[in-house]
């Protein structure tokens, strides 16, 4: 059968913009991969109201397993222990273990960071307080989780920090009424494609003609454009396979080279497979490390990165990468050259096999009528002299068009190691 | 009067977990400060059931006005506009002005990409399909927005790629039935404290502290503790100024240079703001550019940026920053040593006024008894001699150790700038 579930995240900080919600997402996807139909990832502030109302909701759309996140820490306004205790008809009790526990884990910290203990254990008993019969959850930090059985629904009940929440859910979904809900529920199976240098709308040409020889219907087909990147995320059930199969070779049949995973792997995980052992180094000016950042997201990066270059002002480029001033004055700081020669330096100065050089304006200010904001000259090279280079405007304000430009030289990084020379434009 | 709103995204990557979110928070504080007091972001996947059941439970909420992102594309999955229009009783018509518009969009889109126009106009009519007596509103990509009356309520319609969203909100927000309700709302008042190094129960403790004295129930407060700065985000109408004023004071006076920001100002704002015209530069090994990248979110910051080193290996650390390569092999890669002279290493390598350097372990390997994954060596160093040196453990996996060494080093230089040489520990 089927198992529907919803997220519930509460607390006013995402309201106020402040920041963006990682949790709804992270259980989202973990519920999926459980096999559970996920409704919707519900944000709701501090109010108790508020926050039994979308339970009242939730539980009217007949979804089976909420998940609540947040608003289990110490201040006065965390109050979704006694809300999910009042949804789900159990009125709250001191779970005397759990103070101790909780007790443990303050007076360690307390003694860690020299802070005064009392202050820090006023919280401590609001923490313990648990509904009746609810399965509480150990804690990473200091607020427990909960797991209350709600009548025909399941609510697990789960602190804010992404750290704790994350280290938190296996023991979470192991408890007695979660692993029992979701023993019924069947898990999908998932085909993730990645494209770049696709537009959407190709894309939806092509699935319709490819939905024109197969049936689609089994499958759950999103799509997503993010960063320059197009995401084709599909689920199904057992006996869906064949239409799946006949979807995958229809996208890579048609998009070709432009495909640069079928696994849903990002792109540095692209390139890092493709370096086989080379080493990489970078040059960057306007995107200013985020390049280098990307290229070390992974865990042993030390294995294939080796180093860069942040050169903002022209001086750095010239004294730090070898560009010739020259060079500089002629064509200007954002340049195919000055980017070719950009990645020429980062291979001499950290000795590696292959080099990235990145200059571009990344605005608001400084685009001129031949180069707008917007425009970035991207080069790839290797040791051996291949290289492949573009210069392509960008769309989007300051933060897009960084974020674009380390993804374009991602993709260009990629292409040379696929196809070594760049063919004809 | 209040008027009260709730934000809709839809769209099955989110629940998919492929993406997280950025057009609701940036939504609902758009709302905030208009004076709108938002009960909650609600993302539900691309089931028009499911989507109408929302629409339908925020009417029961009492929710004056929508804002939906998302699902107005070419694709068959998009189906925000009709979904809106069944809940607002008003059938879809065709929008011939707005068709010929998104032709005009579509046709420079295929000229300048040299794209199969055909392709590309097979999803136009769909999109300029629009309830009846709703206001449409000029797409700044292909989607047109709407503004749709519906019975109390107003529900903005607009689509999900922020840059278009973000683009179309004040014609959204201008169009008629919009600015009527919005007339309606009466605006907050914001206070924006920005905390460092200070835990969250300790800050528990002082609002205790100080609302036992002065009564705070007229302020919205909201803590939240982010990659280790503490946020603490007031809102309140006209009437509650003392009570604000109360709460900033004695926040301030308990927690003294602690509070880097009064403002809601970021720690990379604050030391841009402290540099008054020195330069600063950086050397970075387990953040790889993320320092650098930070230095340069914002607009300008060539005047002050000069550049930074990415050091993942040795021989970078020895060869560019003149790290002695006795010193890492007595001491180690990572020690406050080797931090030292980076920083200095930053400062020669450019010429700047202030240097950082950052070495650390970010995991998840790597990690001895002495020396665990979350080990951290920050250096923040003058010209003339001064320089702060820390050496934390920061909690969390591979990314927040990044992340977080990124923020501890901005804090460093900020308490460089405003103490001079560090206080005795």
């Amino acid at each position: 059968m089927n198992v529907r579930g919803a997220v519930l995240v509460t607390g006013t900080e995402v309201l106020s913009g402040a920041t963006s919600d990682r949790n709804g997402p992270w259980i989202s996807r973990r519920l999926g991969t459980l096999g559970v139909e996920v409704e919707g990832i519900h944000q709701v502030g501090d109010r108790p109201e508020d926050l039994l109302a979308t339970l009242e909701f939730l539980r009217g759309r007949g979804i089976d397993l909420i998940v609540t996140s947040g608003g289990l820490g110490p201040t006065a306004d965390d109050l979704t222990a006694e809300v999910v205790g009042r949804f789900a008809g159990r009125p709250l009790r001191l779970d005397e273990e759990m103070e101790r526990k909780i007790e443990a884990v303050l007076a360690e910290f307390a003694r860690r960071f020299n802070l005064d203990s009392e202050s820090l254990r006023a919280g401590n008993r609001k923490q313990a307080m648990v509904p009746e019969g609810a399965v509480p959850i150990d804690p990473v930090g200091t607020a427990p989780g909960l797991v209350v059985p709600a009548g025909d629904q399941v609510v697990i009940v789960l602190p804010g920090p992404p750290r704790e929440l994350q280290g938190m859910w296996e023991s979470a979904i192991a408890a007695a009424p979660a692993r029992e809900m979701l023993a019924r529920a069947e898990p999908y199976q998932e085909l993730a494609l990645r494209m770049f240098g696709v537009p959407e709308s190709e894309l939806a040409a092509s699935l319709r003609e490819i939905g024109a020889g197969t049936d689609l219907s089994a499958l759950e087909i999103t799509t997503c454009l993010r960063g320059g990147e197009l995401e084709v995320d599909v689920r199904y059930r057992d006996g869906a396979e064949e239409a799946a199969a006949a979807l995958r070779a229809g996208l890579v049949e048609r998009h070709g080279s432009f495909v640069f995973s079928e696994t849903g792997q990002s792109a540095t995980e692209a390139v890092v497979g493709l370096l086989d052992g080379r080493t990489i180094a970078v040059a960057e000016s306007c995107t200013s490390g985020l390049l280098a950042a990307r290229l070390t997201e992974r865990p042993g990066s030390s294995a294939y990165f080796v180093g860069g270059v942040v050169a903002y002002s022209n001086d750095a480029k010239v004294e730090l990468l070898g560009v010739p001033a020259e060079l500089i004055a002629r064509t200007g700081a954002v340049s195919t050259e000055v980017a070719e020669a950009m990645a020429d330096g980062a291979i001499e100065c950290f000795g590696a096999d292959i080099g990235v050089g990145i200059t571009g304006i990344a605005g608001p200010d400084g685009g001129t009528q031949d180069k707008p904001v917007g425009y970035v000259c991207i080069s790839a090279a290797a040791r051996g002299g291949e290289r492949h280079t573009r210069d392509p405007v960008l769309p989007g304000g300051r933060a897009d068009v960084r974020e674009r430009s380390a993804t374009a030289a991602l993709h260009l990084v990629r292409n040379l190691l696929l196809l070594g020379e760049q063919p004809p434009r």
